[in-house]
Parts: structure tokens; C-alpha cells; sequence
């Protein structure tokens, strides 16, 4: 089992029983996200955006317009994926969590100038948000890449925390007649809703 | 209708077309949303992490055990809270894009000593995870709140950004048999996972 790298910052020190140390986990994680948020700073203070994101084996990819300040990153980021899975309900207010799967990636990330690697960064954003689309859409033209700027960050810091389970309550409170346990949360995908311009006769393609 | 301030960082400078502008967009993205991302400058790079949070007010209220390192925050912070409303499939991968709603908060956070404070700020967290539930399950001891950090946010600098509808494709990519709309995502709860210790004849609570 190949294992995460521990730096300083990303030991969990918070409930450390809640870390997790395989990369497996961390892959797991991102390959089924969608949005990541990305956290940078702009003029001292931290900013944190939602966007999207794709994985190519080790090298996590973010794109954007050329002219988003958030991109112009030429220091540290830290991108972070959370799964809320569910609330976790306990007997004391105290007590109540949530059950979540996460990962926090830290780095300094690289700007992809290499047409090729600029195209793979890409279809690695595209294939992660809806995978089959690629080959299904229309490629990118010369000017669209120009206007695309691609950042790359290494999965090579990275941490990883979730919680599972019912509540810990304390021992006392267990002879309360109060409800505790888990209520589950998931994301569901509606049905396709086509675009009123949609040439006739062109049906939701069966993707991957 | 009450309207967001404008400084200069929470200007939507890409697309502005998606801001919003009124307060009570940002309360409803705070109110139907469980978990943000906070991000915090810890040792000069920036942090992004995932936790709860309550509003009262005009106040967001975030809390955490007070050895928490992201609770140390004696500098500005910066709160987002992002729902996924669907994906945006174009027939060009260029115009690929999310349907959302993100509120984006920045500001000094306050440190809560007044114990009145410290509760109504505990109550709206607890509350904005499953509402109802403060009066239900056991309250907060004196030595819980001590142990419980509650950092108070105002929310008089914030943003909105939305995106919803259809994708928007090159004029010429229209006649394109490539199939475009959107893909509705939402949250689902699931059945509540009674705890094995539940005593017997407690029921799962109508909650508000």
C-alpha cells in the first residue's frame, strides 16, 4: 500500500484517529469529487474559490482564464475535496458531527506551458466533472488553449481525514431518551435536461 | 432590498454577469448550505479546511476545539460556502462549466468570550445542521463551552456568485450533433440510522 507523505502540516493533530495514510484513499477522494476549493493569498488575506479539478496520476490540474487572480498564484495553494457523507446526530449537542471524507493538498504549483501536457491537464478537468465527454465535444481550438491557463500541483503533500459511524456519546448520556445516529447525505444526479437548441434526434450519450 | 457591500476584493471581476448583489441571496445560500470552507494563513501558505458553521443575523459563527490551529486565526480569514446545482455539458469542451451558488465572506474574525454570545453562536451551528435540535438533545456543560473556541464573522464583506441555466456555446458549434444541457445535481438525505444504543421507544424526532 503506497502511503502519503507526512510533512508538519499535514499530521492531523485534531483527532488523529480520523487521518488517513494511504494514497489509495487520497485518489479515492478526488476521482469521485467534482469541485475542489481552492484556497490562495491575494494582498496578505486568504481566498477560497470553488472549482473544478481533474487528476492525472500524481499531478492534480486547475484551470481558469489567464486573467483570474486566483490563478496568478505564484506561491503556495492548498486545493481541498470534502464528501459531506452525512450529519451525525448524538445525545449531546457537544457531540453532534458530521461523517465526511476529505483531502487537503498542499503546494506550489506549476503553470503547464507544454501544448501536450496543456491538452492531457485539460481532458483529465473535463473527463473528471463528466467522464466520456471528451472524445463526445468538440476539442479545443489554438486561441481557446491560449485563453486557458492550466496549473498543475503535486499530490506529493497531501492529508487525508474522514469520519464514519454512529455518535460518541459520553457514557453517561447513553441512558438519555434523546434520538441519536446517523442521517446519511449523498449527492443525486437528476435527469438530463437538453438544451432547447439541441439538434434534432441527438440523444444523452451513454458515457463512461 | 438590502444590498452587499462593494469593496474592492469582493468585486466579481470574472464574469461579472453571475454576481449577485442582495443580501437576502446571501443568506439563503448560508442558510440551506451545512458545511463551508475556511481558509486561514497558517506559517505564511495558505489553509483550506471544512467545517460547520451558523448564522445569527449578520454574524457567521464557526467553532472548533480550542487548540485547533485554524482557530488561532488572529488574522483575516475567509469563508466560502459553494452548493453544486448541476453539470454544464457544452458541445465544445471549452464552454464545459458548473451550475452553483457561492457565497464568498472575508473579514477579522472575533473571538467569543461573553457566554450568552457563545451559546446563541453554538445554537445556530447546531441548528443549521438539523434545525430543531438544540432543544432536543442534552446542552452544553460549562466545561464543553470551555473547551469549545467560537470565532464570530461578520458578513458585511461578502459576494455571491451563481451560475444556472443552459450552456452557452460558440454560435457556429450550435449546428454540432454533440448533445449539450445540463445535469442536475442535488442533495439527497437518506433513512436515519438509529444508533444501536438508542434506548427503546425513542423515535426519530419531527424536527423543524
Amino acid at each position: 500500500m503506497s502511503t502519503l507523505s507526512g510533512t508538519d502540516r499535514t499530521r492531523i493533530r485534531r483527532l488523529p484517529e480520523r487521518a488517513g495514510t494511504d494514497l489509495a484513499a487520497l485518489h479515492e477522494i478526488l476521482d469521485t469529487g467534482r469541485i475542489c476549493h481552492l484556497g490562495v493569498i491575494v494582498d496578505g488575506s486568504p481566498r477560497v474559490i470553488p472549482t473544478g479539478y481533474g487528476r492525472d496520476g500524481d499531478t492534480l490540474y486547475l484551470h481558469g482564464s489567464t486573467g483570474a487572480t486566483s490563478l496568478r498564484a505564484t506561491s503556495e495553494i492548498c486545493v481541498t475535496v470534502t464528501h459531506l457523507d452525512g450529519l451525525v446526530l448524538a445525545r449531546s449537542v457537544f457531540h453532534h458531527s458530521m461523517n465526511y471524507r476529505s483531502a487537503v493538498i498542499y503546494g506550489l504549483p506549476r503553470l503547464v506551458t507544454s501544448p501536450e501536457e496543456k491538452l492531457a491537464g485539460l481532458r483529465a478537468i473535463v473527463e473528471n466533472l463528466t467522464p466520456g465527454r471528451w472524445d463526445v465535444a468538440r476539442g479545443p481550438t489554438r486561441k481557446e488553449l491560449a485563453a486557458t491557463a492550466l496549473l498543475a500541483l503535486s499530490l506529493s503533500e497531501a492529508s487525508v481525514k474522514t469520519r464514519s459511524g454512529p455518535p460518541s456519546d459520553d457514557e453517561e448520556d447513553y441512558a438519555l431518551d434523546v434520538w441519536a445516529g446517523e442521517v446519511p447525505i449523498s449527492q443525486s444526479i437528476g435527469t438530463p435536461v437538453p438544451d432547447a437548441r439541441l439538434r434534432p434526434g441527438v440523444t444523452y450519450p451513454t458515457l463512461r
